[in-house]
């Protein structure tokens, strides 16, 4: 398993927050996803290491690239 | 062809906007969205006036329902 914590300054109101949520939810290997309005941070549970980098790949496509 | 505008309260910011028009535009008898941050208003071409309902049920499904 794989946890990673990722900066996405693009976060900027709640429904930001349920975007990102809904979109890494569907990613498969994708366990679990967190993210905070206030921190601006989304912490993202995969089944591995390599998952993580589709993890940010569509964080990018959806308009919330990690800084 | 049916065109709707929809008033969306839900739209807070300027990613509120990208998503709303990218999930939309990936509907099958979508064929173009605005959508507006200051009007709140979201403007949908569409096949036909059947393929408004779907595109209706869409916002509410990722959170930006219609008022």
């Amino acid at each position: 398993m794989s946890t990673k914590t990722y900066n996405v300054p693009n976060i900027s109101c709640g429904h930001c927050v349920n975007t990102i949520e809904r979109e890494l939810k569907e990613l498969s290997g994708v366990l679990s996803v967190k993210a905070e309005e206030a921190s601006k941070n989304v912490t993202v549970d995969t089944v591995d290491e390599k998952t993580q980098a589709s993890v940010e790949a569509t964080l990018a496509e959806i308009g919330y690239p990690v800084a």
